[in-house]
């Protein structure tokens, strides 16, 4: 899928972001490099990175030109690959994802946005008073926006859906048939960055939110937008109200999410999981299909498909209840 | 209490039931049904659902005329009751409360509400810039309501209340000397529905909000209405910032809870409890008078009145401490 | 730092104050009283108050001329304070506040706002659309504010903030480059109250939030301001979604909270601290410095500096992974 949301603006050439880098390598100074992606995503010409062992199967496949990473990791790249070696890989490819993107490190206010009265969608949209909407905001048939609500620009919204009131939807692309109710924010850059005595330094931000086709967010629910990678929430998944979706977070279909339920960055949830109201799940953590998550449990490993878990830290429920006899 | 937002499309023939159900049924099919209702408000020409043997001593006294129901629960149903077996009978209830109540399915935003200053409410209520007011909305002397707030109609709220800003108030009645802070959502649906796979089944909420005098709600708290019956906060209970509190739930009177407290559907909270922050009540749960709950606790079973309990799951706060010396 | 806030409507003869708490003492009726401050603030003139033993060496050094206490504490005070002995310290005190500060109690609406593009404030301010500011708002430059925000009287923001949409800043003093994300409510009162059958009383809350330089606060976040001191967020910490900051307390700099944290009323965390998602940290609480507290913790007892926690309640991180096996 393409960003409408994130403009590149390479193509840049190598000697410009080794530049960035404060690098000198003996390499051809004057190719051009289009992008930066992930290790999987990443084709020619491409700039990726590699900051952990646990990808060195993707890495030792990777069709990038150019890969960030550190001494001990560079061996895994193939040689269509050169090796650019940093002292932190995540901090260099920050920099490198903002001379790439550099409208994705502070979330402004939309500046394009206005009455959608005042727009061709009024024709389009049922809505109430005071609804903003951005440039190139594309929404489809029969859809309500609730009063107060701020669409921001390229912002995509299918048919049959539902916006509550006093909701901000910003880089995301909503399917058909959901329902997102009131003072939602959706979208918002993630909590990310590297911390740093005095001034912490923000890392961009150039996933998006999608919310497939059915599902529904309730009120004062927050999802951020991924990092390098999209959040996403599968088909006919429900999360009840004050939810927090942290960056890159990826949820199945027909999930089941009870109020308050925090999920930390680039956890995946699989399809037909129920948590319980309260839940935490940490960052990076997998939950298989099937799962149920007991309310208030603390999930601080991976969870194998078709398991009840409850407790902090969550473990099997049977064994919970026989140790809260 | 009347109910002023969900309008009965009754009365029906219960052919006309029959035929929503998929049934035929050898009764008479001319009769007339008014209103569904519980086993216990429910009175003749009405229907009512029983689906759990914890109901059976209310079931024998019903008055109601129909009964949906299942076949090891329909002796216990008087005679002037006829029973209406189905396979689930809580699809079946939410099929029928469709039918008579189309509109507490969704919730769409208010398309009545206009501003405040071009209505006759302006004369009576001091408020804030961009306040929304849907028809037929009831407020008394002496109230503030911020700026951006929406009372969508219907809503009645008495004299001297405070309603904050960015608030949205839906089919609920406020008393007197209430003050709702600043970006709540009160009185939305429920997050009741059927799960199933591709398109979960939402059921009615015909239930209201009523938070009584002399109560405090926090900002950015979540009040969600009830399903068949109301969800009530009892006079002179404060509630502090961030709270959900979820469709049926009953709070008592002079009660206090702190931040970030979850409380699911249908659980009942005595008079004078304290309730720490972040502490979450599992569904279905009594709470009795004169408890105290420690912050973060789980509560998962029942407490008696006059108890202190805290932890997850929650035990008395004596076993707590000892445990954790 | 003078609080621009909350206007004192002293001074008043000391025969007013007696009035108020019913009390007749033998001491010289006429002399004025300027303001009430705590024990440590409090200078010639003022009164002070002194509930708890714990204040006893400041208590000592009071330069306050009364003293609200009691007949245990009232030896600890100087000659040159004058003790008013009281049944309840706090209720008294806060009654007396409340004469000093009548304004503090409740938190109306600001109804001096009006559209920023009606101020001077619109040649100086990058601001979306119905954006509202009160009397006396001073804005530094290069600052954004989004779409429906609302920026109370007298609130203070430096330069090169950015301020999100729908959020509402109130008795706030924001320092340079400070970013507050959408939805928030920053500086309304403490849920701090006296309980009572029927009729909480409010206590007065005249101390103020003050975030400092390069700071963040998330989405959705709420931080209240304090009763008699200020509630401050250091430099360079970070906020993250959903997360709930109650009255009086302090947070040091180079801080980074992960989503929908609680700190409870009056407690102080260091400098260089980093707490998990969902933890929760009860009031009154000492965090020292370089300390970690894991996800999903409920910290009860003071924390030393340099140590990692986890747990509910939080303990050595150590200890809480040997426990959970």
């Amino acid at each position: 899928m393409s960003n409408p949301f994130f403009i590149n603006s390479g193509p840049f050439n190598i000697s410009e972001i080794l530049k960035i880098l404060k690098l000198k390598l003996k390499i051809d100074l004057n190719t051009s490099v289009k992008d930066i992606k992930d290790l999987f995503h990443a084709d020619k010409n491409c700039i990726t990175f590699f900051h952990s062992k646990k990808y060195s199967e993707i890495a030792k496949k990777t069709k990038a030109s150019y890969c960030i990473t550190n001494q001990n990791l560079k061996d895994y790249l193939p040689k269509s690959c050169i090796a650019i070696i940093v002292k932190n890989v995540l901090i260099s490819t920050s920099l490198v994802t903002e001379k790439f993107y550099p409208n994705s490190i502070e979330d402004e206010y939309d500046a394009t946005a206005v009455n959608i009265r005042d727009t061709t969608l009024k024709d389009i949209v049922n809505a109430g008073k005071n609804v903003l909407v951005g440039d190139n905001v594309k929404i489809g048939k029969n859809c309500l926006i609730g009063h107060n609500s701020i669409i921001e620009r390229n912002v995509q919204i299918g048919d049959n859906c539902k916006i509550g009131s006093n909701t901000i939807l910003r880089n995301s692309i909503i399917k058909d048939n959901v329902t997102i109710l009131d003072n939602c924010v959706i979208g918002k850059k993630g909590f990310g960055f590297f911390p740093s005595q005095n001034k912490n330094l923000r890392y961009p931000h150039i996933g998006i939110v999608i919310i497939n086709e059915n599902s529904e967010i309730g009120c004062g629910s927050t999802i951020d937008r991924g990092s390098l990678s999209n959040t996403e929430i599968g088909k006919n998944t429900f999360l009840d109200n004050q939810i927090h979706i942290a960056h890159n977070v990826k949820i199945g279909e027909n999930t089941i999410i009870a109020g308050q339920v925090g999920i930390a960055g680039s956890s995946i949830i699989g399809n037909n999981v129920k948590i319980g109201g309260q839940a935490g799940i940490s960052g990076h953590i997998k939950v298989g299909n099937n799962v149920e998550i007991g309310g208030g449990s603390g999930v601080i490993k991976d969870i194998p498909d078709n398991v009840k878990v409850m407790g902090y830290p969550a473990k099997s429920i049977r064994e919970f209840l026989k140790d809260n006899r």
